[in-house]
Order: structure tokens, then sequence, then C-alpha cells
């Protein structure tokens, strides 16, 4: 697979917020982007509050842009939060340096998308996102 | 109905699709937001450019900011193309003032929110989000 | 009066909705704000959509800032589209260029505020506001 | 009570100045957001330096946008100031996470706007705009 089709997108979304409710987590808010950072698909679970889809967006866009996933960028923000910062500002606000933006690589290793995962905390989120993208097939890297 | 839920919104979004591909139409995408104009689902149909997104989102933020339909805003446009730029401006960007941004109302006929669609011919847009709304038993607004 | 009190934008802002309603207005949103064209207080009828803050400060902030009011500034922009449109942009999209933007001038002419309304015909918005800002001596200049 | 009435909002902004003024606070500034953030109303006290709007503002949409009060958001940002500054970011500037940003709940809970207070202690504006929001009846969550 190169890219993600709107189907996958679709089977993406809805098993994050199947495992989500699975395990009791809050109303999960989750987004797919392309390889560009674009939005493909996005749903907000009821009871999520309106802000949601910066949030998820965020995780996502900045992941792809960075080409590291949210786990390394709030790594580098804890060491070096004025880089995070720049980066942030760079792109216009779209990037949430957390966990929970995951990007989805295909056989090869080519990053094809990314996964944007909020509502819970950051450590549930990503592994909610993660579960989402493997079971389309294609391997989650958050 | 006072508000859209995720279901709903899931509907709308799929009949949308489903009647501009049984018309020959271009690939759609389609966003759902609340009656604050914050997103509530969006889907992006294979084949279609990668910035449906913003375009989409600008014609339901648009809308639901304004409470006016896509058509009323075109023919404002047309009349008073200024005004309609400073709206866009005081807006940030998030107004599209084409057909194809369609107010949501329910039965007692207030906003609770609007679908943006894009793809197509404006007018194709606004008939096939029409469909979409009207199949949740919704009233559109365009 | 060298600057507007909180009461008196009160009063503005009451008398400016009593009007409107009485002649059978659309429900009206106004802003006063100072001779900074800061925000003082704004109230937003019940009925009026989400997005009327922006287009009332819009009006009310832009007035200030180039010194003259909605009507001039419509002028204006039928003559020379680029022009406002590029103040706008300048002033960061709070510039709304038509009538309904209305300067508050006190006995010695100096302008202390500036008052936008909106909701209805932009006629109407300047006549309502007129209104308000005559009912606490002071001078409209829409 | 489903969404904050322009009289509820009146009557909130007045109760929580005269809750300021009687305990010898600082000029106050109050601003009450509907369930999307949108203003509905807002006041700024005489002597208050003219930049208020935007911080009580601030308090309020960020509150509706991320579903948690300015305590809740201040003690996130005393933890991971860099998520803070980042959903700051993504909301345009429209986030100020100390306390005086209070959500607003009905009977059911549901989150139906939010209160933005700033002008005294974080401590102190938090203090007086609950007291605004129980004045109507309504739960403040800050």
């Amino acid at each position: 697979m190169n890219r993600i089709t709107l189907d996958a997108a679709r089977v993406i979304i809805h098993d994050t917020m199947a495992f989500g409710r699975e395990k009791g987590m809050k109303p999960l808010s989750v987004v797919v982007v392309d390889a560009g950072g674009h939005v493909l698909a996005f749903e907000r679970a009821d009871g999520a509050p309106p802000g949601r889809f910066d949030i998820a967006r965020g995780k996502a866009y900045g992941s792809v842009m960075l080409g590291i996933g949210g786990t390394a960028q709030r790594d580098r923000a804890e060491a070096q939060a004025y880089f995070i910062a720049a980066a942030g500002a760079a792109y216009e606000g779209k990037l949430i340096p957390v966990p929970g933006g995951i990007l989805v690589r295909n056989d090869s290793g080519e990053v094809i998308g990314a996964v944007g995962v909020t509502g819970d905390t950051s450590e549930n989120d990503l592994e909610a996102g993660s579960v989402g993208i493997k079971s389309v097939g294609l391997t989650a890297d958050g």
C-alpha cells in the first residue's frame, strides 16, 4: 500500500474508537492525514469537547511534517522546549508534541500518512491509535 | 434532535457521497460541523485533491457563523464582494461563500450545525449534501 | 465626556437593541469600543447566529482605526476594493467596511470610541446604533 | 436550560462584578461565551486596562474547546508547558490557561458555555465568576 485509502482510514478510526470504548477510555477523537499531512478523515465521539479537531490534527500534521511521532516530539520538547515552540509557530500552530501523533508506515517502511488521537491520557491515545493502524495491516510509529 | 450525533454525521457523509457517485459526480469531500462550527466528522473521497478539508470546512463554518447558507453568501458576494471578503478575514479564512455550505435545521427550525460539500460544481455539491441531510430527517438550508 | 464609561456603553447597547425590536428588525448584536478600538462591552441578542461578535467588532474597530465610519468605508470599497482589502489585512481581519460601524464623538467633536451593530440590513444597523449613541448625549458619525 | 440566554449572561456579568467590588477587588472584566466558545456578552469595568477582552475571552474559549476549566489548564501547564503552549497556538492564541476560565454546566452536567474573568488574582477572578454563575442557578466548573 502506498497511500491510505478512505476505506482504510475509516477502519483505523473505527477500530481506534472501539478499542477506547472497550478499555473504558474517555470519548476519543481521531484524524487520519495523508503523506502531506492533509486531512483524509476525522471523527469526534459524542461527549468530547468541541476543540478536539485542532488537537488531533496537530498531533498528526506535526508528526508528518517533522517525520517523527508524538513520543519523540515530547522527548524533544522536554529537552528543548523552544525548538518545538518555534517549529509549532513555523507550522502555524498545527503541531501538538505529545504521544497520540502516530506515523503510518507501509511494508517498505515509507511514511504514507499519520493518525492523531486525543481524548484520554496521551499514552492511551497512542495505544488506541496504534491498534487502529495495525488493524489495516500497517505499521504504527508513535 | 438538538445536536448532530456522530452516527447521524456518518450517515450524512455516507449518503452525500453515495448520491454523488450515483450521479457521476467527481469525488466529493464532506464535513459536518456542530452549532458552533466545530468539526464533528469529515471524509475526503479517494481521488480528490489534498486541499479539500479547508474548502469543505470553510463552507460549513461560514454558514454557521453568518447564519446563512452558501447560496445566500454567493448572492451577497456577487452584490458586495468586499463585505464577504472582509467577513472571511474576520473569520480567519474559514469562509467559502458558494453553494455547498448548508445549514442543518431541526424540527423546531433551529440551526444545529452545518454541512460543507466540495468536489463537483457548487450546485451539485449543494444537491448532494441536501440529500445527505434529509436522509437523517433533518432540514437542509443551503 | 472624554471617554465612554461602562454605564454609557450599557445604555448605548440597550437602546440600540430596543430600537431594533421596536422597528421589527432581526436580532441585533452591538459592540462598544474605546478610542483605541478595544472592546468595552458587547451583547448578542438571542436568536442571532454565533459569528456576530467578529462582524460587530470589525465594524467598530475599523472605524476607529481608519477614523471614518462604515458608510465612508463602503464608499471607498465601492471605488477601490483593493485598498479596503489591504487595510483589512493590515488590521488582521478586524475591518468590516459597511454601514453599522459608527464613530462616537463628544461635544468637542473628538472621537472617543465607536459602536458596531450587525443583524439587520446595514442601513438599519446604522440607524439603530445612532439612536443608541444619541441617547447618551453623544454624536453618531456613521 | 440548554443554552445561556442573554438575560442570564447579563446577570452573570453583573453579579460577578458586584462581588468583585464588594470584596475590594480590582476592576474586573467578564465574558460569557456559548457552547461553541463564541461571545454572547462582555463588559470591561471602568479603570481596567484596554487589553482585557482577549484575556477574558481566552480563558473562556480555551475552557470550552479543551473541556476543562482554567485551574486544570494551569495544572497541566505547570506539568507540561509545551503542551499548553501548543494547544494555544492550535486555537490561534485564544487560550489563557489560568484560573478564571470557568465551564458553565446545566442540571444535566452538560457544558452550555463558559465564563472568563480577569482583573484581580486568578483565584479571585475564579471566585467572582463562580458567584455570578451560581446566581443564575447554573454550575461553575473552574
